[in-house]
């Protein structure tokens, strides 16, 4: 054993993140539950990004990146792909800055995620909905217009803006907490989380939480290396699809204690549980964490858990219209 | 005109009520939603009493009946008549009186809303899912237990339990509202909130709402006596179904502005405007108000609405399993 040496944000880069985007996000309530701790026999800290500008934690990378960008260079605007969170993150943020934002979208995508991006004053560009297809029409648009490219997780400032939920999880707390868990996709939320509490609250393990149908982080962190999803997955967490970023997994390796892995059945179950329980609306990748912990009772019983809730954008049409 | 002498609970009685059951409710938030608020032109605050104790207000008036009787009568447990939040709040008080509680439930109540009464440790008689069945059935665990009967609304210190919730939200904010709503079932709940209105808040105008399916308060309102629903209504809004009752009748009389109704779409589109923008979850009964605005929007616009979200009860089977 040795420490290694990585590059990743600093405390301060965080603190300097957080004064950056707190004029334009909320800070989100932390709920409990005495019927969840019942359930699952710890004692449960929800930080609810549901509530969160834009309805996820995506709200804080978006802003702090692109207002961490000098003006000069975004005089032509930014732009990204994505079909979910990410694309109204970045679509608030431009707005914010008042700058134009391109958002390259799936033709599949939802018109409620649609009318949330061009709500914020952002222009869609719709393609066929593949990785390759999104890429390929991502990069035309830059050529283009010469928009400043944002990536939803694989950069350090996107990194540092979702660090800060973690941030207030911590300092809103009189307790110090034993765990601190949030779901993985791309990365983004987890190594900033991880980074957040390896400084601030150092005795606090952070575990990160994926579905067991897109459980590229899981065996990118027992490899020690970089691995991908073969098959493009298919899981309900549709926030967690995307592989792992070389950034994020450099600080996940190095600061996360554990991952584990849930079902589509478990995942449905926690989210269930917190709708009926707590009469929040989390979306599935937001369960995906208390899931892990209602599948691991034993390992979580009678501790502190945080859990970053990561957002509340459901598409209601599946639930409502039958 | 003349001012007409009623029998209704002081000021006094609600604040004595207040005191009595704030040891065992939550003061429950107060939400706003500046998306909802740019949808319908006015200024809403929602009191959510979807995070209640029992998911509704109806733990209010049930702790405060229950321990306001002496409890040399309580001997013998108490008994009601609920298919749903009621018998909810009866088992909750009754639990914390550490008194025996029957609910008789009609035999087609959610098993979700039956778990959740013998959750508190309350006993369930089943019947037939009639009126008539439910009072034939309460009345012989009457005679037979001597159990003590808790109405669900037409007793004052339902209504005084009930009017705290009011009292809070009009004490929590700085600005006085121009309007105060609440949905009208048997009128526990507006009869209160109207009395409390009147008292701390006078020139706040009270407006109840209704299903226009089970419109029996609006058309007892219209023509100055008790009227009912002829057949049994059908309504998603399944808290709003039951009767008038004569006191409750008598207090909206005298101190609502009006009744307003709205339709079964009206409310279904509320309650997923909440859901979706506000990320929390409300039961039919309680996107009443919020249809009533939304339909009525010249009406509100621009003024200043305290609405009571009666609850966050929703029978989730309904949406989780297709």
């Amino acid at each position: 054993m040795e420490n290694v040496l990585i590059t990743a944000p600093t405390l301060q880069d965080i603190e300097e993140a957080h004064v950056r985007i707190q004029p334009h996000v909320h800070r989100t309530p932390i709920l409990t539950s005495e019927n969840i701790d019942e359930i699952t026999g710890c004692k449960i800290f929800f930080k609810c990004e549901n509530f969160q500008k834009v309805g996820a934690f995506k709200a804080r990378g978006g802003i702090n990146t692109i207002l961490s960008i000098d003006k000069s260079k975004l005089a032509n605007g930014v732009a990204t792909h994505s079909s979910g969170n990410h694309a109204q993150g970045v679509a608030y943020a431009a707005k914010i800055a008042g700058i134009k934002a391109y958002i390259v979208m799936p033709n599949n995508a939802s018109v409620v995620k649609k009318n949330a991006v061009l709500g914020y004053g952002a222009e869609i560009i719709e393609c066929e909905p593949t990785l390759a297809a999104r890429e390929r029409t991502l990069s035309d648009v830059i050529e283009k217009t010469g928009a400043e490219l944002i990536h939803p997780y694989n950069d350090y400032r996107i990194i540092c803006g979702q660090a800060t939920a973690a941030k207030e999880l911590i300092e809103d707390l009189e307790i110090t907490l034993d765990y601190m868990l949030a779901p993985i996709g791309g990365g983004g939320l987890i190594s900033g989380t991880a980074l957040t509490t390896k400084y601030m609250s150092p005795t606090t393990k952070v575990i990160g939480c994926e579905p067991a149908a897109a459980d590229d982080a899981y065996r990118s962190f027992k490899a020690g290396k970089l691995c991908t999803n073969d098959a493009p997955p298919k899981t309900m967490a549709d926030g967690l699809l995307t592989n792992l970023g070389e950034k994020n997994f450099e600080i996940i390796a190095s600061t996360v204690s554990d991952i584990m892995t849930v079902k589509e059945a478990e995942i449905l179950a926690a989210m269930r549980l917190v709708w009926e329980r707590m009469k929040i609306i989390i979306e599935p990748s937001g369960a995906v964490p208390l899931a892990a912990v209602m599948k691991n009772k034993a390992f979580y019983k009678n501790k502190k858990v945080g859990i970053i809730i990561s957002g509340g954008n459901v598409d209601l049409d599946k639930f409502f219209n039958h």
